[in-house]
């Protein structure tokens, strides 16, 4: 049987999952490269025929319900012309809502910047398609931050109700794991391989940017030279702020311990200091005592709830997290059963959260089917 | 509803789920521990009763369909009494296959020594579990050593092929985790998080009493002092070969190639090299050029077949093995997306490894549901 998109056979007995794509960055991109890629062969191991049907960014997108020109995307994006121009499938003005809407994929992927103001447009597209019907995966961190609460009584929809229920419940479930650490896989480790033990406390340095200029100020830079250099390089942003004032970390943090700890809390109950006062003598004074100051986020089930802090923090140099190198992200988890699981991810650049998001994709497509109100004879 | 085992209410909703569980030693002692004191925090949040119906180890067992008691279970093994002298429930002569055969469980726990002659009597007794359509999970690793390739056909056996298909075909599942460093997740990483990345080359330092003596030679002890001082701790055994010999490395690699990286090998594949000729010199002389000697296996794909190696290899000192200390355990993926992803845990005892058997029944159950034929009303 030919595949009308690519005119290749698709691989037998596979289902076909049509993906509707929002956000076309460097996140949003990846995913595209990799299913150019590797889409015949992730067909051939887990039965998913992934098909992107729609896009969208900002302006507008694309729309073909027999899957988009993968190649046409990939020429346009990286030379900063709008999809919404292509001939034929180009939809000015499209929006996410509206992708979720008219273009009604069996599965949204949603991979726009992160707003912490109200999480926006993301919020809305996203509880859109849960409201339809439509599973999502994230890479946008902004709506489980500020959100939680609301997107878990939609039905089934946390990553542990999802992994809980499996593929005994209809309805459209939610997948997360790139929003901590990209590939690092703290929140499927958290859920899955250690659904047997109880956790007592996680660890984690969860925020590159911020791990890298402290590494730089231990090599001797002060934090102003080290910020510009991390800049220079491309790891911390024009506005770092989110990054080196800790409210990134306490965002991915925020969603650890609600997904995983099974807590309730919001950006608010997280006590954060951020890095911006560090100067190499503070460094210095800990390297003395034997010590590392790294970027920590720790969270603590307590009877009074968890407890939960981003700080610069001055670790033993055996610690887990002290052995890291500067471009490398961890999460330690403490239990009752398993002393101590470390999880370490040297990830350069978008991809691995790419990656991340087709592994949250295939584990839908393993547990689900298309649902038939979409699918095609 | 009252459940007659405990005496105590079932969690609303939760599936009752059968389990059988032959091999009574460090591990399986384990899993029951876990199970009496987390059987209700684990209905709650995953909605399965996980109740224990059949027991048995060499010589006999103990049957209960309603649910053997584990108290008097937990009194009877730590005390070096057999389970067959239990009163009412015993079942002298009762082996794994009968097990299966007459109390029918759900999912089959079998965590016996292992065997690598030929993986018996485990070998029997999984093979005719999935035979009746029995789930299987494994903590004892001969039977995929040994015959992985025998295993595969039997319908949808594999690991990867559990993970594809999930809930999308009926009959028996196998889990094996625990197979490979216990808790520490490789299989599940390497086929899950990483599902949607080529994995190029793998690395692991899995044998923990190998870690341990090389890094006591490391700290200036010969190799027999290091391994006596092992074994009077209780890390290595009294026959250590197959530690430090490599074989048992050698068999959680070949586990690793074959589930995870799609290879159709065998222990003879793996080129091994034991610890056993180990010096301080040796070691020293790596140190001396800035590099740590671990016991390292890799697996790397290749054109011809996958590579396979168990040895002691000199890392530089920035390499993530190098890092773990004398009492963790590691492994690293390198990927076409994800540059390195590393794991390492730090595991005393048996009860990490008996945690990874019940996640793997987690796995089960959430992708699936009892076999009719045996649920209760």
């Amino acid at each position: 049987m030919l595949d009308p998109a690519s005119g290749r056979a698709q691989a037998h007995g596979a289902h076909r999952w049509r993906l509707g794509l929002v956000g076309l960055g460097n996140v949003g991109q990846g995913v595209l490269r990799i299913l150019r890629e590797s889409r015949t062969a992730i067909s051939q191991r887990y039965g998913a025929d992934l098909v992107v049907t729609a896009v969208a960014e900002l302006g507008g997108g694309a729309v073909d319900p027999h899957g988009l020109d993968l190649d046409a995307l990939l020429t346009e994006l990286p030379a900063g012309r709008p999809v919404a121009g292509l001939p034929r499938v180009g939809r000015p003005g499209l929006t996410g809502r509206d992708l979720v809407e008219s273009a009604t994929p069996d599965i949204l992927l949603e991979a726009t910047p992160v707003n912490l103001r109200d999480a926006e447009p993301a919020l809305t597209t996203v509880t859109r398609a849960l409201e339809l019907g439509v599973h999502v995966v994230l890479a946008n961190k902004a709506p489980l931050a500020l959100a939680y609460r609301k997107l878990r009584p939609m039905g089934h929809l946390t990553h542990e109700r999802c992994l809980a229920v499996g593929a005994r419940e209809p309805g459209a479930q939610l997948r997360f794991s790139a929003c901590v650490g990209g590939a690092l896989p703290v929140v499927n480790v958290g859920l899955r391989d250690l659904a047997a033990s109880r956790i007592t406390r996680f660890e984690g340095v969860l925020n590159g940017t911020s791990q890298s200029i402290l590494r730089a100020i231990e090599a001797g830079l002060d934090y102003q030279t080290a910020l510009a250099d991390a800049q220079r390089r491309g790891i911390a942003e024009a506005d770092p702020s989110l990054d080196v004032g800790g409210g990134d970390a306490a965002c991915k943090l925020v969603i650890v311990a609600n997904a995983v700890l099974g807590a309730d809390v919001t950006v608010s109950d997280v006590r954060i200091r951020g890095i911006e006062g560090m100067s190499p003598s503070d460094v210095r004074a800990a390297a003395l005592e034997g010590r590392r100051i790294v970027p920590l986020c720790t969270a603590e089930p307590t009877p009074q709830g968890c407890r939960l802090s981003v700080e610069p923090s001055p670790l033993d140099l055996d610690h887990p997290l002290a052995r890291l190198s500067a471009d490398e992200m961890g999460a330690v988890f403490y239990t009752a059963t398993v002393d101590r699981l470390t999880l370490v991810s040297l990830e350069p650049g978008a991809l691995p959260a790419s990656a991340a998001m087709l592994r949250d994709v295939l584990d839908i497509t393993e547990r689900t089917r298309p649902l038939r109100r979409h699918s095609e004879a």
